[in-house]
C-alpha cells in the first residue's frame, strides 16, 4: 500500500444555516480543502452523507458535488454508514490513494438537517427497521438504554454524564466553527429537560447543517503541495449487530474496540501513544463508552474521565477539544471528516486556543447507529 | 496496484418478490457469491443501494447486511451513486483489494422497490432537486427528452427504440433470473401505452426487487478458490452534470464516453476487443446512446444496432444478453453488480442458452441518473 497524507482541510461553520443549501455547504468545505492545489487537479471525490434523500430529497451526491465544485467529469460517489458516513468516506478516499489508482482524492462529508424534515424519524432509519424502528424506538431511547446499562454495570451517574457535556461546551466555546459556543455549568446540564431518561437535552448532540473536507495524496508527493502534511498512519473499520438488543453487553461498544484495535495494530501503536483524540459523542454516554473501548481508560473508568480532567485539555488524553458533536454540532454525514480536520489542525499546531501542546499523533473515531459501525483513523504530523 | 479477480457470483431472481425483505435478498445473493469460500472468510463488504431509506425506511445497510450474513464485525459500508450504486460498490471493492488492505472483499448491490413507496418520486431524487425535480420532471420525462434530442440529431424513430426492447425480451426470455421472461413483438412494443412521449411502457425498465454479489480477491490467490477466476482488467468511472439541461448535447452521454475511455485506456484495449457487453438500458434510448458512447458503433448508428442484429446474440457485439434492465429487471442498487455477474458467467462459459461462443473479454457499464454518473468494468477470463 502507498502511504497517504492529508494536504488540505476545509470546513464550514456548523449550525442552523438557513442561507446555505446542501450543495453550498459542500462547495465551501471543498474549496477550503483544495485551496493549496486547485479544484481542477482533484482526481476523485467521495461524499459522506447519511440521508440526503430523506432530509432534502436529494440522492446521487457524487456527480452533484463534482458539478458544483466545477469539476464535472471526475469520478465521484457517495458513501453512507449513518453517522459514520464521513469516516467511511475518508477511508474510501484513503484506499483509492493507497491503491495507486489516483493521487489527489477529496474526502468530504455533508449534511443538511434543518430544512424541515422529521429529523428524529429519519435518523432512526440508521437503526434496525424491523427490530427497533417498528417498535417506536429512536436514538435518544437507544442511547438512554446504553446509559442505563452502563449505570448498572459501572455505577455511572447522571452527574458523570453531565461532566462530559460541561467539558464539551468549555472546548466548543473556543471553536469558531461550533454551533453552540456557550459555557454550560454542571447545574445547566443537570436541570435541562429530560429527553429520554437518564439523558437530558444537554446530554444530546444537536441537529446541525455543515460540511467538512480533506484532500489526500501519496505521502511522497505531499511536500509538493504543503509544508505541513499529516500522514494517515492507519484506518480501522468494524461493524457490530445493527440492533442494540442483539449485543451481549449493551454497555460496551464492541465495534469501537474492534475498529480501534485494527487501527492500533496497523499503526503499530497503543492508546498511550495518542496525544489528542476526537471521539463520537453523539450523546454524553457515547464519549464515556468510546474512551473505554478505545483503551484510553480502563473499563468502567470512562464515567469519571471528564470530571477528573483525564480527557480535558491538558489532561492525559484530551478528547473532543473541538467541542465534540455536543457543542460543535453533528451534521451526521460530515462529522467523521470534521473530526479529521480537527485532528489534522492539532498536528499542524494550528488549533489556536485549544491547541494540545506538542501533539504529534492524533486519533479520530466516528460511529454509526447505536454502535453498529465504527471507523478509526490515526494521524501523525510529518 | 494488485491485480484483482472475481472468484464467486450470486444473484437472486429479479421481480416483485413479496416474500423476501431487503436483508433476505442481500443474504441470498451473498451466499451465492461466497459459496466456494465461506462467509466467515470475507474481510470487507460493500453494499450498493440507492434509496433504502426512502424505499423501506432503512439506511445503514453495511452493518445490517454483515450482521445478517453472520459476519458482524467485518468492515461494511454502503455506496450510493443512484442507479450506478452497484457498479460503484464493485469499484470500491476492487480498490480495496487492489490497495492491499484486504484480500477477500464482497461487492454487492440490493434494492427493494415494491414495498409500497412512491417509486417514481423516490427515483427522481437521483436527478437535480433544484433544477429538475422542483419543476416536476421525473426519469421517464428526462429520458424522453434524451430520446427527442437523439431523434432530432440522428433521425431515430419510435421503431428504432422498439427494436431495442424486442431484443431485450428475446434474451430475457432465456434468463431464469429475469423479471419478464416473455418475447415481445415489435407490435407489442409499439402499441404499449405511452409513458412520456416518445417512450412507451415497453421502452421502460420495470420496478424490481433483487440483489447480486461478486466476491473478489487478489488475482494471484484466485486459483485457491476457483478453477474459473475472471480478472478485472479495468475500472473506469466518471461524472457529468447532474441536470440534463446543463449538458451541451443531451443526445450524447458524455459520462459514458469518459468512463468507457478511462476503462479502455486502463485495460489497453479498444471497443473492438470486447466480446460481450452489458450496458445500462434503463430506457430503450439509453442502450442506443450507450453503445454509441462506448464506441461499439459510430455516433448516430446506435439507432439501428438492434434491428440490424449488430447487438444481437451472434452479432458483432452482443449487448444485454441477460435481457438487460428492460426484461431482466432493474433493482436500481443491484443492477451494476448483476451486470458483472452476467459478464463473469459469459467469460466462464456458464451462460447456457445465451452463451456468446468463445467470449474472452467482457464489459459492464452502469449509469446513474440521466447520465450524471457512469462506471465501466472490463473483465477477462483467465
Amino acid at each position: 500500500m502507498r502511504e497517504v497524507a492529508v494536504i488540505g482541510t476545509g470546513m464550514t461553520k456548523f449550525g442552523e444555516l438557513w442561507d446555505l443549501s446542501l450543495r453550498d455547504l459542500f462547495v465551501e468545505a471543498a474549496l477550503g480543502a483544495v485551496a493549496g492545489v486547485g479544484a481542477d487537479r482533484v482526481e476523485s471525490i467521495y461524499v459522506g452523507n447519511m440521508s440526503g434523500g430523506q432530509f432534502v430529497g436529494q440522492e446521487h451526491l457524487g456527480p452533484l458535488m463534482a458539478d458544483h465544485l466545477g469539476v464535472a467529469g471526475v469520478p465521484a460517489t457517495r458513501v453512507e454508514s449513518a453517522c459514520a458516513s464521513g469516516g467511511m468516506a475518508l477511508r474510501s478516499a484513503y484506499l483509492e490513494v493507497a491503491s495507486g489508482m489516483s493521487d489527489l482524492v477529496l474526502a468530504s462529508g455533508v449534511e443538511k438537517m434543518n430544512d424541515g424534515a422529521d429529523v428524529t424519524g429519519i435518523l432512526a432509519t440508521a437503526s434496525d427497521q424491523e427490530a427497533e424502528v417498528y417498535y417506536g424506538v429512536t436514538f435518544p431511547g437507544l442511547y438512554a438504554m446504553i446509559a442505563r446499562a452502563h449505570m448498572e454495570a459501572h455505577g455511572t451517574t447522571e452527574e458523570d454524564l453531565s461532566w462530559v457535556s460541561v467539558k464539551a461546551h468549555k472546548n466548543g466555546a473556543l471553536n469558531p466553527h461550533a454551533q453552540f459556543r456557550r459555557i454550560m455549568s454542571l447545574e445547566d446540564v443537570m436541570t435541562s429537560s429530560v429527553v429520554a431518561e437518564p439523558l437530558r437535552l444537554l446530554h444530546c448532540s444537536p441537529v446541525t447543517d455543515g460540511a467538512a473536507a480533506v484532500l489526500l495524496c501519496p505521502l511522497e508527493r505531499a511536500h509538493e503541495f504543503t509544508d505541513q502534511p499529516v500522514k494517515i498512519l492507519a484506518s480501522g473499520a468494524a461493524t457490530s449487530t445493527l440492533a442494540l438488543a442483539d449485543r451481549p453487553d449493551p454497555s460496551f461498544l464492541d465495534v469501537v474496540e474492534l475498529s480501534g484495535r485494527r487501527a492500533f495494530e496497523m499503526a503499530g501503536l497503543s492508546p498511550e501513544d495518542i496525544d489528542v483524540a476526537e471521539v463520537h459523542d453523539c450523546f454524553a454516554i457515547a464519549e464515556i463508552c468510546c474512551v473505554e473501548a478505545l483503551g484510553f481508560v480502563g473499563l468502567g473508568e470512562g464515567k469519571s474521565a471528564a470530571q477528573d480532567g483525564i480527557t480535558d485539555l491538558g489532561g492525559k488524553i484530551p478528547v473532543n477539544v473541538s467541542g465534540g458533536l455536543k457543542s460543535k454540532g453533528h451534521p451526521v454525514g460530515a462529522t467523521g471528516v470534521a473530526q479529521a480536520v480537527t485532528v489534522v489542525e492539532q498536528l499542524q499546531g494550528q488549533a489556536g486556543p485549544v491547541q494540545v501542546e506538542g501533539a504529534k499523533i492524533g486519533l479520530a473515531q466516528n460511529m454509526g447507529g447505536s454502535g453498529a459501525s465504527s471507523v478509526v483513523h490515526i494521524f501523525q504530523g510529518v
